[in-house]
């Protein structure tokens, strides 16, 4: 189908499902907020679950904790997906479970480990095709990361940007126009997050801390919940930076770049770019009230 | 005299002199960038400095190195003043060397210390006096914290604000409407910082690395030298905040805040808080060569 023609047809309703990047460290012992709403986004107890521990050292113990904490969570028994090489992501009976699924997890690890085994595979092709047709992706820590179309590969931590702390790679590409990092506040990587925007401004950061999720909806509107913050980079109206005449670790300049910082409750339109405000105690009284009144 | 009358009063001449705010462990072995600098802003062999190490919890050491380490740059030797109590604040004997000093250097150590021990003193009159007389002012670590208005007295690290993170004072105020914290990069104080912007947008926040100055000039023009960089956090356009709503160390929401930061070379105007590029390699070499057009 040429190009023309498919900007032609009608644009299809939005059929697709919600990504969950998660930080890392995700609360796996007391409340489970961020792995509870990722079952429930899955569909709960009727969930088709596919956990993808392939980033991982340890997939198979990986494995394991999460078959052990979604059923726990109300799901059904997950299929643990293990790619030890290529050919096993385009073999079409390791890859099977994942054609129903109605969530898949990407668990934690080396995101280059994850694309280099699963990049331009059937497995790869396969897992998009049901994020498009409504299933929830999450990944978590390298998981994370790799639901960016460029996606930080490794870098260093360290506040204050440098030519040669962040190494970029393609990712799966499920979400475009920014890079997600993770572990953020906590392995201080802010800075690496701004030197990839200097690579490229058109691009936006979103750094997301452990235990905090980032749930971008079908529609272009993301939602932070957990119990860290999510960090927003900005670089779109970027005045100037002089990255292309850095060497090595030489610190780079960096002028008019944006910052938010979400908590649990904000919201972010990817569409617009503009964060929004979670609901405050006042508020929602005030809607509480104003329903209320309404009822008298 | 009212206000009314000092209003209409001709506007001064600029007759003050430089700010020099230094993120702390400022290169005491090699080049000593950073110190050559302020005794060149002094006067050179003609300077008069007067050093306050009354920050440090070792002043009489911290006297000894910094009159060691001035005087082998090839300034005359400096006067250490030492302030145990407040009572030799206010004795002229004591504050004397500072009448004529051309350039002063406040240690570091804690600010809180300093503060405490000189606010309100005829030896901070005499201070605030000679800086606007002419004398460069310089303060390392504890002492670049006080040059500002309100003071970060003490605080967390950590990159994500949180409510309680950081604890303001009222600083020297040798410049307005800014908030200057150091060992920025080294210890991770982008959380704090942002954090005491969200106590009153108005201000704007000034960040200095180690081995790093931010030169004030007498005209609001600042200049950025030495190893690491400054991070300016401009929190003017902050769109939203929840900090008023924030206990304890919760992580607390920001949004629109712009952020710069400004590597060797780099300049920014105080007066409208814009920055301006180093002049690159590039540049230098067609000024350079438009200079030789000329000649031909």
């Amino acid at each position: 189908m040429s190009k023309g023609k498919a900007a032609k047809q009608p644009r299809r309703a939005n059929t697709r499902g919600y990504l969950m990047p998660i930080g890392g460290a995700e609360d796996k012992k007391d409340k489970k907020l961020v792995l509870q709403r990722f079952v429930a986004l899955a569909g709960g107890p009727a969930a088709n679950i596919v956990v993808l521990p392939t980033a991982s050292g340890f997939a198979q113990e990986v494995g394991v904790i999460y078959d052990a904490l979604l059923t726990h969570l109300g799901a059904k028994k997950p299929h643990v997906i293990h790619i030890k090489k290529r050919a096993q992501a385009n073999d079409p009976d390791v890859i099977a479970p994942m054609q129903n699924a109605s969530g898949i997890f990407m668990s934690g690890g080396d995101q280059v480990k994850l694309m280099s085994l699963i990049g331009g595979t059937a497995l790869e092709a396969m897992l998009k095709a049901r994020y498009e047709a409504g299933a929830v992706v999450a990944g978590t820590s390298a998981g994370a990361s790799a639901i960016s179309e460029h996606m930080i590969a490794f870098g260093r931590g360290g506040s204050a940007p440098s030519f040669r702390m962040v190494n970029l790679a393609a990712g799966l590409g499920l979400v475009k126009g920014v890079v997600i990092d993770q572990h953020f506040r906590e392995r201080d990587r802010v800075g690496r997050l701004m030197t990839a925007l200097t690579f490229n401004p058109a691009l936006v950061g979103i750094g997301v801390d452990e235990d905090t999720a980032f749930i971008i909806g079908p529609d272009g509107q993301a939602e932070v919940i957990g119990s860290g913050s999510v960090t927003i980079v900005d670089g779109r109206g970027m005045d100037y930076t002089d990255v292309y005449y850095a060497k090595q670790h030489q610190p780079i300049a960096i002028f008019g770049m944006k910052v938010h910082i979400l908590t649990a409750g904000c919201g972010y339109n990817l569409l617009t770019h503009s964060p929004r405000p979670h609901l405050l105690p006042a508020e929602e009284s005030t809607v509480r009230e104003a329903a209320s009144d309404e009822n008298t």
